[in-house]
Protein backbone atom coordinates (compact mmCIF):
# COMPACT_ATOMS: atom_id res chain seq x y z
CA UNK A 1 0.00 0.00 0.00
CA UNK A 2 0.98 3.66 -0.76
CA UNK A 3 0.61 6.45 1.34
CA UNK A 4 1.39 9.89 0.35
CA UNK A 5 1.53 12.95 2.00
CA UNK A 6 0.60 16.18 0.68
CA UNK A 7 -1.46 19.23 0.23
CA UNK A 8 -4.48 20.30 -1.44
CA UNK A 9 -6.15 23.61 -0.59
CA UNK A 10 -3.57 24.97 1.39
CA UNK A 11 -4.09 21.84 3.92
CA UNK A 12 -1.55 19.20 4.66
CA UNK A 13 -2.55 15.49 5.07
CA UNK A 14 -2.10 11.76 4.55
CA UNK A 15 -3.42 9.76 1.75
CA UNK A 16 -3.26 6.32 0.78
CA UNK A 17 -2.73 6.17 -3.30
CA UNK A 18 -4.47 3.81 -5.29
CA UNK A 19 -3.62 4.64 -9.02
CA UNK A 20 -4.49 8.42 -9.66
CA UNK A 21 -6.78 8.39 -6.40
CA UNK A 22 -5.77 10.04 -3.07
CA UNK A 23 -7.97 8.96 -0.41
CA UNK A 24 -7.44 11.40 2.22
CA UNK A 25 -6.88 10.15 6.08
CA UNK A 26 -6.70 12.08 9.73
CA UNK A 27 -3.14 11.54 11.26
CA UNK A 28 -0.14 9.60 10.25
CA UNK A 29 -0.95 6.25 8.33
CA UNK A 30 0.87 4.80 11.49
CA UNK A 31 -1.76 5.40 14.10
CA UNK A 32 -4.07 4.18 16.18
CA UNK A 33 -6.90 6.31 15.67
CA UNK A 34 -6.57 7.14 11.92
CA UNK A 35 -9.77 7.76 10.32
CA UNK A 36 -10.62 8.72 6.36
CA UNK A 37 -12.48 11.75 6.43
CA UNK A 38 -14.30 10.95 3.44
CA UNK A 39 -12.20 13.58 0.94
CA UNK A 40 -10.17 12.29 -2.37
CA UNK A 41 -8.50 13.66 -4.85
CA UNK A 42 -6.69 13.74 -7.85
CA UNK A 43 -3.00 12.69 -8.16
CA UNK A 44 -2.36 15.15 -10.11
CA UNK A 45 -4.09 17.77 -8.25
CA UNK A 46 -2.12 17.78 -5.34
CA UNK A 47 1.22 18.86 -4.16
CA UNK A 48 3.63 15.86 -3.04
CA UNK A 49 5.44 16.92 0.65
CA UNK A 50 8.07 15.23 2.25
CA UNK A 51 6.53 11.81 3.38
CA UNK A 52 7.31 12.19 7.00
CA UNK A 53 9.12 15.03 9.66
CA UNK A 54 11.48 12.49 11.50
CA UNK A 55 11.62 12.82 15.37
CA UNK A 56 15.08 11.63 14.92
CA UNK A 57 16.50 11.75 11.36
CA UNK A 58 18.56 8.28 11.66
CA UNK A 59 21.33 7.57 8.58
CA UNK A 60 23.84 4.72 8.15
CA UNK A 61 26.39 5.95 5.73
CA UNK A 62 29.00 4.06 4.21
CA UNK A 63 27.00 0.44 4.57
CA UNK A 64 28.25 -1.08 1.33
CA UNK A 65 31.29 -2.57 -0.20
CA UNK A 66 31.83 -1.04 -3.19
CA UNK A 67 30.97 2.52 -2.01
CA UNK A 68 33.56 2.94 0.50
CA UNK A 69 36.48 1.00 -1.87
CA UNK A 70 35.55 3.31 -4.56
CA UNK A 71 35.60 6.66 -2.42
CA UNK A 72 38.71 5.45 -0.86
CA UNK A 73 40.22 4.96 -4.68
CA UNK A 74 39.03 8.38 -5.35
CA UNK A 75 40.71 10.06 -2.71
CA UNK A 76 43.70 7.96 -2.44
CA UNK A 77 43.52 6.34 0.78
CA UNK A 78 43.18 3.29 1.98
CA UNK A 79 39.42 1.73 1.90
CA UNK A 80 38.07 1.16 5.47
CA UNK A 81 35.29 -0.92 6.35
CA UNK A 82 32.83 -0.19 9.59
CA UNK A 83 33.46 -2.89 12.04
CA UNK A 84 30.09 -2.43 13.71
CA UNK A 85 26.69 -0.36 12.63
CA UNK A 86 26.79 2.62 14.29
CA UNK A 87 24.24 5.13 13.10
CA UNK A 88 24.65 8.35 12.27
CA UNK A 89 22.34 11.24 11.52
CA UNK A 90 21.22 13.71 9.32
CA UNK A 91 19.26 17.18 9.95
CA UNK A 92 15.61 18.30 9.20
CA UNK A 93 16.06 21.36 8.13
CA UNK A 94 17.59 19.68 4.64
CA UNK A 95 14.45 17.87 3.31
CA UNK A 96 12.84 17.99 0.30
CA UNK A 97 9.76 16.25 -1.48
CA UNK A 98 9.87 14.67 -5.14
CA UNK A 99 9.86 17.54 -7.61
CA UNK A 100 11.65 19.90 -5.57
CA UNK A 101 15.05 21.43 -6.93
CA UNK A 102 18.29 20.78 -4.59
CA UNK A 103 19.64 24.27 -4.79
CA UNK A 104 23.49 24.48 -4.30
CA UNK A 105 24.09 27.55 -2.92
CA UNK A 106 26.57 29.78 -5.29
CA UNK A 107 29.94 29.89 -3.44
CA UNK A 108 29.44 25.85 -3.30
CA UNK A 109 32.27 23.62 -4.22
CA UNK A 110 32.18 21.42 -8.01
CA UNK A 111 31.82 18.32 -5.99
CA UNK A 112 28.04 17.55 -6.00
CA UNK A 113 27.05 14.26 -5.78
CA UNK A 114 24.22 12.13 -5.46
CA UNK A 115 23.96 8.99 -2.97
CA UNK A 116 20.41 6.62 -3.39
CA UNK A 117 18.94 4.81 -0.34
CA UNK A 118 16.95 3.11 0.80
CA UNK A 119 15.05 4.34 3.67
CA UNK A 120 13.07 2.77 6.36
CA UNK A 121 10.40 4.52 8.35
CA UNK A 122 9.12 3.60 11.52
CA UNK A 123 5.72 2.51 12.63
CA UNK A 124 5.50 1.64 16.58
CA UNK A 125 7.77 3.09 19.24
CA UNK A 126 10.27 0.44 20.45
CA UNK A 127 13.35 -0.38 22.54
CA UNK A 128 15.00 -3.70 22.80
CA UNK A 129 14.38 -5.55 20.13
CA UNK A 130 16.33 -8.33 18.46
CA UNK A 131 17.26 -9.25 14.66
CA UNK A 132 14.36 -11.80 14.97
CA UNK A 133 11.43 -9.41 15.71
CA UNK A 134 13.14 -6.12 13.98
CA UNK A 135 10.61 -5.38 11.40
CA UNK A 136 7.89 -5.90 13.77
CA UNK A 137 8.60 -1.63 14.48
CA UNK A 138 8.59 -0.78 10.37
CA UNK A 139 6.02 0.56 8.83
CA UNK A 140 7.05 0.52 5.55
CA UNK A 141 9.58 2.46 3.28
CA UNK A 142 10.71 5.52 0.90
CA UNK A 143 13.67 6.98 -1.15
CA UNK A 144 16.38 9.07 0.03
CA UNK A 145 19.37 10.90 -2.21
CA UNK A 146 21.74 11.65 0.42
CA UNK A 147 22.81 14.73 -1.96
CA UNK A 148 26.68 15.44 -0.37
CA UNK A 149 29.45 17.90 -1.54
CA UNK A 150 32.94 15.98 -0.95
CA UNK A 151 34.81 19.68 -0.62
CA UNK A 152 33.05 20.16 2.16
CA UNK A 153 32.05 16.85 3.64
CA UNK A 154 35.99 16.57 4.08
CA UNK A 155 36.73 20.13 5.46
CA UNK A 156 34.58 20.25 8.09
CA UNK A 157 34.20 18.59 11.55
CA UNK A 158 30.81 17.17 10.81
CA UNK A 159 28.70 16.88 8.07
CA UNK A 160 26.79 19.81 8.44
CA UNK A 161 27.55 22.09 5.07
CA UNK A 162 28.41 19.09 3.49
CA UNK A 163 25.44 17.00 4.28
CA UNK A 164 22.89 19.20 5.71
CA UNK A 165 22.87 22.23 3.58
CA UNK A 166 18.87 23.15 2.82
CA UNK A 167 17.89 21.26 -0.06
CA UNK A 168 20.27 18.46 0.21
CA UNK A 169 18.32 15.67 1.36
CA UNK A 170 15.27 14.59 -1.19
CA UNK A 171 13.00 11.75 0.29
CA UNK A 172 9.89 10.55 -1.54
CA UNK A 173 7.84 10.39 -3.06
CA UNK A 174 5.81 7.95 -0.87
CA UNK A 175 5.81 5.08 1.39
CA UNK A 176 5.19 1.81 0.28
CA UNK A 177 4.50 -0.56 3.09
CA UNK A 178 4.70 -4.12 0.72
CA UNK A 179 8.33 -4.56 -0.37
CA UNK A 180 10.61 -7.31 -1.90
CA UNK A 181 14.18 -5.97 -0.11
CA UNK A 182 15.57 -9.20 -1.67
CA UNK A 183 14.32 -8.43 -5.23
CA UNK A 184 14.53 -4.39 -4.85
CA UNK A 185 17.67 -2.91 -6.94
CA UNK A 186 18.71 0.51 -6.75
CA UNK A 187 18.93 2.51 -9.81
CA UNK A 188 20.50 5.95 -10.35
CA UNK A 189 19.61 7.92 -12.96
CA UNK A 190 21.22 11.37 -14.37
CA UNK A 191 19.34 12.89 -17.11
CA UNK A 192 17.36 9.94 -18.07
CA UNK A 193 20.94 7.84 -18.39
CA UNK A 194 21.52 5.09 -15.91
CA UNK A 195 24.45 5.80 -14.05
CA UNK A 196 24.29 2.97 -11.62
CA UNK A 197 22.42 -0.22 -10.35
CA UNK A 198 23.08 -2.56 -7.18
CA UNK A 199 20.94 -4.97 -5.32
CA UNK A 200 19.26 -2.59 -2.53
CA UNK A 201 19.87 -5.40 -0.05
CA UNK A 202 23.31 -6.33 -0.19
CA UNK A 203 24.21 -3.71 3.07
CA UNK A 204 27.02 -4.78 5.18
CA UNK A 205 24.75 -4.39 8.43
CA UNK A 206 21.21 -5.28 7.11
CA UNK A 207 18.30 -3.36 8.57
CA UNK A 208 17.08 -6.12 11.18
CA UNK A 209 20.39 -6.00 12.54
CA UNK A 210 20.93 -1.81 12.48
CA UNK A 211 17.51 -1.44 14.15
CA UNK A 212 18.65 -4.29 16.77
CA UNK A 213 21.78 -2.24 17.46
CA UNK A 214 20.13 0.84 17.87
CA UNK A 215 17.76 -0.24 20.32
CA UNK A 216 19.85 -1.96 22.57
CA UNK A 217 20.48 2.19 23.58
CA UNK A 218 17.75 4.13 22.21
CA UNK A 219 13.79 3.80 21.43
CA UNK A 220 12.95 4.42 17.94
CA UNK A 221 9.68 6.31 17.45
CA UNK A 222 6.69 6.27 15.12
CA UNK A 223 7.86 8.67 12.26
CA UNK A 224 11.41 8.48 12.57
CA UNK A 225 13.13 7.11 9.48
CA UNK A 226 16.92 5.48 9.19
CA UNK A 227 18.34 5.71 5.66
CA UNK A 228 20.68 2.57 4.63
CA UNK A 229 23.35 4.14 3.07
CA UNK A 230 24.50 3.68 -0.58
CA UNK A 231 26.66 2.07 -3.40
CA UNK A 232 29.06 3.10 -5.61
CA UNK A 233 29.92 6.35 -6.59
CA UNK A 234 28.74 9.93 -8.53
CA UNK A 235 29.69 11.76 -10.97
CA UNK A 236 30.17 15.57 -9.93
CA UNK A 237 26.31 17.30 -11.01
CA UNK A 238 26.01 20.61 -12.07
CA UNK A 239 23.45 22.70 -12.81
CA UNK A 240 20.49 21.43 -14.55
CA UNK A 241 21.09 17.79 -14.15
CA UNK A 242 18.13 15.88 -12.87
CA UNK A 243 18.68 12.44 -10.92
CA UNK A 244 16.23 10.21 -10.15
CA UNK A 245 16.47 7.41 -7.79
CA UNK A 246 14.45 4.50 -8.34
CA UNK A 247 13.90 1.53 -5.89
CA UNK A 248 12.53 -1.09 -7.96
CA UNK A 249 9.01 -1.94 -7.26
CA UNK A 250 8.66 0.97 -4.62
CA UNK A 251 8.97 4.05 -6.91
CA UNK A 252 11.30 7.03 -8.42
CA UNK A 253 12.34 10.24 -6.31
CA UNK A 254 13.80 12.91 -9.01
CA UNK A 255 15.13 16.04 -8.22
CA UNK A 256 16.46 18.90 -10.26
CA UNK A 257 19.94 20.27 -9.22
CA UNK A 258 20.61 24.19 -9.83
CA UNK A 259 22.92 26.26 -8.75
CA UNK A 260 21.82 29.78 -7.48
CA UNK A 261 22.49 32.93 -9.08
CA UNK A 262 22.87 30.78 -12.77
CA UNK B 1 9.85 36.12 31.23
CA UNK B 2 10.00 32.27 31.63
CA UNK B 3 7.78 29.77 29.74
CA UNK B 4 7.56 25.82 30.81
CA UNK B 5 6.20 22.68 28.82
CA UNK B 6 4.01 20.89 31.24
CA UNK B 7 1.61 18.14 31.82
CA UNK B 8 -1.55 18.54 33.73
CA UNK B 9 -4.52 16.49 33.99
CA UNK B 10 -2.86 14.18 30.96
CA UNK B 11 -2.54 16.91 28.78
CA UNK B 12 0.70 18.88 27.98
CA UNK B 13 0.69 22.62 27.41
CA UNK B 14 2.96 26.01 27.36
CA UNK B 15 2.39 28.13 29.98
CA UNK B 16 4.13 31.41 31.22
CA UNK B 17 6.03 30.92 34.99
CA UNK B 18 5.43 34.02 37.66
CA UNK B 19 6.12 32.75 40.78
CA UNK B 20 4.74 29.77 41.41
CA UNK B 21 1.78 30.35 39.17
CA UNK B 22 1.48 28.91 35.49
CA UNK B 23 -0.67 30.56 33.18
CA UNK B 24 -1.60 28.36 30.16
CA UNK B 25 -1.27 29.29 26.53
CA UNK B 26 -2.75 27.08 23.68
CA UNK B 27 -0.12 26.59 20.74
CA UNK B 28 3.75 27.71 21.50
CA UNK B 29 4.99 31.05 23.43
CA UNK B 30 6.68 32.00 19.57
CA UNK B 31 3.64 31.71 17.61
CA UNK B 32 1.49 34.55 15.74
CA UNK B 33 -1.70 33.12 17.40
CA UNK B 34 -0.95 32.00 20.73
CA UNK B 35 -3.79 32.88 23.17
CA UNK B 36 -4.18 32.38 27.23
CA UNK B 37 -6.87 29.11 27.45
CA UNK B 38 -7.93 31.12 30.81
CA UNK B 39 -6.68 27.90 32.72
CA UNK B 40 -4.32 28.51 35.55
CA UNK B 41 -2.25 26.06 37.47
CA UNK B 42 0.21 25.89 40.74
CA UNK B 43 3.80 25.02 39.96
CA UNK B 44 3.62 21.84 42.45
CA UNK B 45 0.81 20.39 40.11
CA UNK B 46 2.34 20.20 37.21
CA UNK B 47 5.10 17.78 35.58
CA UNK B 48 7.40 19.69 33.85
CA UNK B 49 8.52 18.56 30.10
CA UNK B 50 11.48 18.80 28.01
CA UNK B 51 10.79 22.87 26.81
CA UNK B 52 11.01 22.23 22.95
CA UNK B 53 11.16 19.18 21.28
CA UNK B 54 13.45 20.89 18.20
CA UNK B 55 13.02 19.74 14.86
CA UNK B 56 16.36 19.97 14.11
CA UNK B 57 19.09 19.81 17.47
CA UNK B 58 22.14 21.40 17.10
CA UNK B 59 25.02 21.14 19.38
CA UNK B 60 28.50 23.63 19.18
CA UNK B 61 30.31 20.63 20.63
CA UNK B 62 34.00 22.07 21.47
CA UNK B 63 33.62 26.10 22.22
CA UNK B 64 35.79 26.27 25.13
CA UNK B 65 39.30 26.51 25.59
CA UNK B 66 39.70 24.70 28.73
CA UNK B 67 37.66 21.83 28.05
CA UNK B 68 39.34 21.81 24.88
CA UNK B 69 43.03 21.62 26.96
CA UNK B 70 41.71 18.95 29.75
CA UNK B 71 40.22 16.97 27.82
CA UNK B 72 43.33 16.60 25.40
CA UNK B 73 45.12 16.24 28.36
CA UNK B 74 42.98 13.32 30.20
CA UNK B 75 43.64 11.54 26.54
CA UNK B 76 47.17 12.55 26.40
CA UNK B 77 47.27 13.96 23.12
CA UNK B 78 47.61 17.81 22.08
CA UNK B 79 44.81 20.31 22.20
CA UNK B 80 43.36 21.13 18.88
CA UNK B 81 41.54 24.18 18.92
CA UNK B 82 38.62 24.91 15.94
CA UNK B 83 39.30 26.36 12.92
CA UNK B 84 35.68 27.41 12.76
CA UNK B 85 32.04 27.08 13.48
CA UNK B 86 31.36 23.86 12.35
CA UNK B 87 27.71 22.82 13.91
CA UNK B 88 26.55 19.53 15.05
CA UNK B 89 23.90 17.60 16.20
CA UNK B 90 22.02 15.58 18.78
CA UNK B 91 19.20 13.29 18.53
CA UNK B 92 15.89 14.24 20.17
CA UNK B 93 15.21 10.31 21.52
CA UNK B 94 17.69 11.12 24.10
CA UNK B 95 15.81 14.24 25.41
CA UNK B 96 14.67 14.29 29.09
CA UNK B 97 13.08 17.00 31.18
CA UNK B 98 14.52 18.73 34.37
CA UNK B 99 14.43 15.97 37.81
CA UNK B 100 14.10 12.81 35.17
CA UNK B 101 17.06 10.24 35.77
CA UNK B 102 20.06 9.61 33.54
CA UNK B 103 19.90 5.90 33.17
CA UNK B 104 22.70 4.84 32.44
CA UNK B 105 22.84 1.29 30.98
CA UNK B 106 23.83 -1.96 32.95
CA UNK B 107 26.51 -2.68 30.29
CA UNK B 108 28.14 0.82 30.00
CA UNK B 109 31.85 1.79 30.76
CA UNK B 110 32.10 4.15 33.62
CA UNK B 111 33.11 7.58 31.93
CA UNK B 112 29.77 8.64 32.53
CA UNK B 113 30.60 12.46 32.31
CA UNK B 114 28.62 15.78 32.66
CA UNK B 115 28.54 18.77 30.34
CA UNK B 116 26.95 21.96 31.58
CA UNK B 117 25.31 23.99 28.26
CA UNK B 118 23.84 27.43 27.39
CA UNK B 119 21.36 26.35 25.36
CA UNK B 120 19.54 28.91 22.39
CA UNK B 121 16.07 28.17 21.29
CA UNK B 122 14.95 29.67 18.04
CA UNK B 123 11.93 31.34 17.89
CA UNK B 124 11.48 33.04 13.97
CA UNK B 125 12.47 31.11 10.94
CA UNK B 126 15.64 32.28 10.10
CA UNK B 127 18.11 32.35 7.18
CA UNK B 128 21.42 34.46 6.33
CA UNK B 129 21.35 36.30 9.00
CA UNK B 130 24.65 38.18 10.26
CA UNK B 131 26.56 38.71 13.39
CA UNK B 132 24.88 42.17 13.36
CA UNK B 133 21.16 40.95 13.52
CA UNK B 134 21.72 37.44 14.75
CA UNK B 135 19.43 37.85 17.91
CA UNK B 136 16.65 38.49 15.87
CA UNK B 137 16.05 35.31 15.28
CA UNK B 138 16.39 34.11 19.24
CA UNK B 139 13.10 33.60 21.29
CA UNK B 140 15.07 32.74 24.55
CA UNK B 141 17.23 29.94 26.67
CA UNK B 142 17.04 27.57 28.62
CA UNK B 143 20.43 25.21 29.97
CA UNK B 144 21.50 21.52 28.86
CA UNK B 145 23.49 18.60 29.95
CA UNK B 146 25.46 16.99 27.27
CA UNK B 147 25.89 13.98 29.37
CA UNK B 148 28.35 11.48 27.64
CA UNK B 149 29.95 7.92 28.18
CA UNK B 150 33.52 8.79 27.25
CA UNK B 151 34.26 5.25 26.09
CA UNK B 152 32.00 4.89 23.48
CA UNK B 153 32.63 8.40 22.36
CA UNK B 154 35.90 7.78 21.36
CA UNK B 155 35.40 3.55 20.24
CA UNK B 156 32.18 4.37 17.61
CA UNK B 157 32.07 6.50 14.44
CA UNK B 158 29.84 8.65 15.25
CA UNK B 159 27.98 9.85 18.73
CA UNK B 160 25.06 7.64 19.03
CA UNK B 161 25.86 6.00 21.96
CA UNK B 162 28.20 8.29 23.53
CA UNK B 163 25.89 11.12 23.67
CA UNK B 164 22.62 9.89 22.09
CA UNK B 165 21.44 6.73 23.91
CA UNK B 166 18.02 7.52 25.68
CA UNK B 167 18.31 10.02 28.99
CA UNK B 168 21.64 11.62 27.97
CA UNK B 169 19.85 14.68 27.25
CA UNK B 170 18.26 16.35 30.21
CA UNK B 171 17.12 19.78 29.03
CA UNK B 172 14.95 22.54 30.63
CA UNK B 173 13.26 23.57 33.31
CA UNK B 174 12.30 26.07 31.22
CA UNK B 175 12.37 28.80 28.48
CA UNK B 176 13.24 32.54 29.44
CA UNK B 177 13.27 35.17 27.28
CA UNK B 178 15.47 37.65 29.22
CA UNK B 179 18.91 36.77 30.29
CA UNK B 180 22.24 39.18 30.68
CA UNK B 181 24.75 36.93 28.75
CA UNK B 182 27.67 38.65 30.24
CA UNK B 183 27.00 38.21 33.60
CA UNK B 184 25.88 34.80 33.66
CA UNK B 185 27.89 32.03 35.16
CA UNK B 186 27.80 28.36 34.75
CA UNK B 187 28.26 26.43 37.83
CA UNK B 188 27.83 22.38 38.05
CA UNK B 189 27.33 21.05 41.16
CA UNK B 190 27.52 17.19 42.36
CA UNK B 191 25.72 16.15 45.33
CA UNK B 192 25.41 19.74 46.50
CA UNK B 193 29.10 20.46 45.94
CA UNK B 194 29.97 23.05 43.48
CA UNK B 195 32.41 20.98 40.92
CA UNK B 196 32.74 23.47 37.91
CA UNK B 197 32.24 27.49 37.22
CA UNK B 198 32.74 29.44 33.83
CA UNK B 199 31.86 32.49 32.33
CA UNK B 200 29.05 31.43 30.29
CA UNK B 201 29.47 33.97 27.71
CA UNK B 202 33.61 32.93 26.85
CA UNK B 203 32.85 31.15 24.36
CA UNK B 204 34.89 30.27 21.42
CA UNK B 205 32.81 31.03 18.62
CA UNK B 206 29.73 33.09 20.19
CA UNK B 207 26.25 32.62 19.41
CA UNK B 208 25.72 35.44 16.97
CA UNK B 209 29.03 34.14 14.79
CA UNK B 210 27.14 30.46 14.82
CA UNK B 211 23.75 31.81 14.20
CA UNK B 212 25.84 33.70 11.06
CA UNK B 213 27.69 30.62 9.99
CA UNK B 214 24.77 28.61 10.47
CA UNK B 215 22.35 30.36 8.59
CA UNK B 216 24.69 30.95 5.51
CA UNK B 217 23.81 27.39 4.87
CA UNK B 218 20.89 25.79 6.58
CA UNK B 219 17.14 27.68 7.74
CA UNK B 220 16.94 27.77 11.26
CA UNK B 221 13.13 26.91 12.49
CA UNK B 222 11.18 27.84 15.64
CA UNK B 223 11.79 25.56 18.24
CA UNK B 224 15.18 24.83 16.96
CA UNK B 225 17.62 24.61 19.51
CA UNK B 226 21.61 24.59 19.55
CA UNK B 227 23.28 24.06 22.29
CA UNK B 228 26.40 26.14 23.28
CA UNK B 229 29.06 23.54 24.48
CA UNK B 230 30.98 23.85 27.44
CA UNK B 231 34.06 24.48 29.18
CA UNK B 232 35.77 22.07 31.96
CA UNK B 233 36.34 18.68 32.68
CA UNK B 234 33.38 16.25 34.93
CA UNK B 235 34.33 13.40 37.28
CA UNK B 236 33.50 10.02 36.28
CA UNK B 237 29.67 9.92 37.39
CA UNK B 238 28.34 7.14 39.31
CA UNK B 239 24.84 5.68 40.82
CA UNK B 240 22.78 8.21 42.89
CA UNK B 241 24.77 10.90 41.80
CA UNK B 242 22.81 13.91 41.13
CA UNK B 243 24.10 16.83 39.14
CA UNK B 244 22.69 20.54 39.36
CA UNK B 245 23.33 22.59 36.34
CA UNK B 246 22.59 26.34 36.66
CA UNK B 247 23.35 29.73 34.63
CA UNK B 248 22.77 32.00 36.56
CA UNK B 249 19.61 33.95 36.56
CA UNK B 250 18.17 31.76 34.30
CA UNK B 251 17.85 28.57 37.08
CA UNK B 252 18.59 24.92 37.39
CA UNK B 253 18.56 21.96 35.87
CA UNK B 254 18.58 18.61 38.16
CA UNK B 255 19.29 15.23 37.51
CA UNK B 256 19.68 12.19 39.33
CA UNK B 257 22.13 9.22 37.24
CA UNK B 258 20.85 6.10 37.86
CA UNK B 259 22.87 2.67 36.69
CA UNK B 260 20.13 -0.04 35.22
CA UNK B 261 19.84 -2.85 37.23
CA UNK B 262 21.32 -1.41 40.61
Amino acid sequence: MKWIRFTADGHTAYGSLSGETVTEITGEPWGDDTQPTGKTHRLANVKLEVPVIPKTFYCAGINYATHIREMAEKRGVKPVFPEKADIGYRASNALIAHEEDVVIPAHAPPKMNYEGELVVVIGKQAKHLTEDNAFSCVFGYTIGNDVSERTWQRADRTFWRGKNTDTFKPMGPWIETEVNLEAMDTVVRVNGREDLRFKTNDMIFGIAHYIAAMTKYMTLYPGDVIWMGTDGTSPDLVHGDVVEVELTGLGVLRNRFIRAGQ
